[in-house]
């Protein structure tokens, strides 16, 4: 298959598009669309929240009855079924687009495949892959619960570039700048959930809500002018939380953690008490937990935790992503590491990543990192 | 002063040819030159070797007759006196040059403006500051032996991503990749010094001298066809290296520094025995070293040490600039700090740096940063 540069152009209008829906489709995935005629964009689209059209629909209605012989890029494979809305292959063919360029297919092994060919079957003409690496980072998600049965798993981490997250009196803030923490608020604001321990909640005095940043990317709202607020996923194994901690107060969804010897407390509305078992360490089994946060249509989970959590997730292999945000600045070997883990005794028994992405915020810098396939 | 999108072209290009010399001119500038006619080059030069010409000199041959009338651009300003080669800024006007534009004045405060001074006085059209930060960052050495009358010292670590340069049980090799390794010679070979101890000598057979890297960038040579082998500075205070350390044996002179209350000791011939001071720690006077390496028209210090002296260093603000290679891996928060320092209580007391440049090599990055003006 031989894409033209016009066909990168346009799929990458495509994914720009998809790209505007990343913080209020969730549990959807994001998609954006582009139709063309004669070189021309007469029609864009992209899928904005759930329970809404996809992006073909916005697409296809922009660009009316010159779809007709017209070529649609489309970022994720047009659907096949009848879910909330009707079959987008279905109104791709009814419009007369008579080629459909795809960048990925359908992560659901189920239906993947079955868009292109009612597509192929109405004598579309279909092709695929254009731009694929682009279209899976913008879907981590619903890749991964899809793929994997499981969400995916971002750790973050704020540290110094000697690797310490805080000082020994504990204090951390603020370490890093202010556009490091608007980014933060923009990966939050992608996720579907965040996932925090009482001990961090108790010494930040974290709310882990999404607030719009003064500095950095806005964020766009819900269509109800609201950001959506992901799920606040909080481990309080020992019962440290009151139900008077601010964090319980404000608005959004909020999943508590208890261990299965801890009995229900009295809790806000929004506050959802859930059973976790205990592994064999006597922590929560995070296996168990992300098994039943998957059940809850969890596509993916933002870590601002302590170096405990930070730890076990690791051990575990439970980390897809690390992003780690360094400031310019030295703190001591006195001062706290990142993360627990066991000490090892040969360089190939560490937990290895491959660097993914290196950007610059302001004096900071933040690395992303995916975890290697060779550990 | 408005510079045109050509002359930025062929100043460019005089500070690519001013960085072929940069592994061979010391104790000299890098300088370049490039001669335009007409929008043509017509002439091309750059400072090779001490002892040998400056890069006008080669340019103004190469431009030949060519150069009446013409521009010069050079990145450091024109020689305006007599020492190992006539002043440049006599063979420019010889050459009927009409335009001298020029990167950077000379450091020297004794002599900075002259080159231009004589230059105009001759009627020559002189304009100075163009890409004069790029011009800077070519010249660090020599830059901070003229103006501050002190070497400028960088600091390399390698390190994890959680800021480890080796495991609890001492292995280091190889947390980071060839490419970062060929990185580190490149950066030896630009080095008029490099510093370290008996311990890192002893604990990893270091050997200091410069190699042809298998990967990365060729290091040029010097007209007899040999590499430069920068000054090994090794601190041994406690006389732990006797005569037969491999490192004596290598090609390059060696300047091994012993306490005032040791006697000297029979070494081979290209090692040099240089008392220094203790400071009040007990250590080293670093300051004294960096005084009597001035003298010694050390422009450039590479520092590859352990911790302690990293420490030191640090805490005396005696490093300009920190190169940090840093691999994808986490080794854990029992693997061995980066650099001793005491321990804060605040922030605000932290060591900052800015990051000045990020790269990648290979698996691997490479973060520099300069001493931040906070401090």
């Amino acid at each position: 298959m031989a894409f033209t540069p016009a066909d990168h152009d346009f799929m990458t209008r495509a994914l720009q598009l998809a790209a505007k829906g990343r913080f209020t489709t969730d549990p959807n995935p994001n998609v954006g669309a582009v139709i063309v005629q004669d070189g021309d964009v007469v029609g864009e689209g992209y899928h904005h929240q759930a329970g809404e059209s996809h992006a073909e629909v916005y697409a296809l209605a922009e660009a009316g009855g010159q779809a007709h012989g017209a070529t649609c890029y489309v970022t994720l494979e047009p659907c096949s079924h009848f879910g909330r809305t009707p079959p987008c292959a279905e109104a791709l063919i009814a419009a007369g687009v008579s080629r459909v360029v795809i960048a990925m297919l359908d992560p659901n092994p189920l239906v993947a495949g079955k868009g292109v060919a009612i597509l192929e079957q109405a004598g579309v003409t279909v092709e695929s892959g254009l731009m694929e690496t682009e279209a899976i980072a913008l879907n981590r998600g619903f890749l991964s619960a899809m793929e994997r049965q499981r969400p995916w798993l971002r750790l973050k981490l704020a540290a110094s570039i000697d690797g310490r997250t805080a000082l020994a009196n504990g204090q951390s803030k603020w370490i890093t700048g202010p556009l490091a923490r608007a980014d933060v608020q923009g990966y939050r604001a992608q996720s579907s959930a965040v996932l925090s321990t009482a001990s961090t909640v108790l010494a930040d005095s974290a709310r882990l809500t999404v607030r719009q940043p003064a500095d950095g990317t806005p964020i766009t709202t819900l269509n109800n002018g609201e950001l959506r607020q992901p799920l606040r996923i909080i481990l309080d194994r020992r019962q440290q939380l009151t139900s008077s901690e601010p964090l319980f107060s404000l608005a959004g969804p909020i999943l508590l953690c208890i261990a299965p010897d801890k009995p229900l407390r009295q809790m806000p509305a929004q506050v959802e008490q859930q059973v976790v078992p205990l592994g064999g360490n006597g922590y929560f089994d995070l296996e168990a937990l992300l098994k039943l946060l998957t059940a809850r249509q969890v596509r993916s989970i933002w870590v601002e935790a302590g170096a405990t959590l930070a730890g076990s997730l690791l051990q575990q292999q439970l980390v897809d992503e690390f992003i780690l945000y360094q400031a310019p600045v030295l703190l001591g070997p006195q001062a706290r590491a990142m993360a627990v883990l066991p000490e090892i005794t040969e360089l190939s028994e560490a937990a290895r990543f491959d660097f993914n992405d290196i950007c610059q915020l302001g004096p900071d810098i933040r690395l992303t990192a995916l975890l290697s396939k060779a550990n």
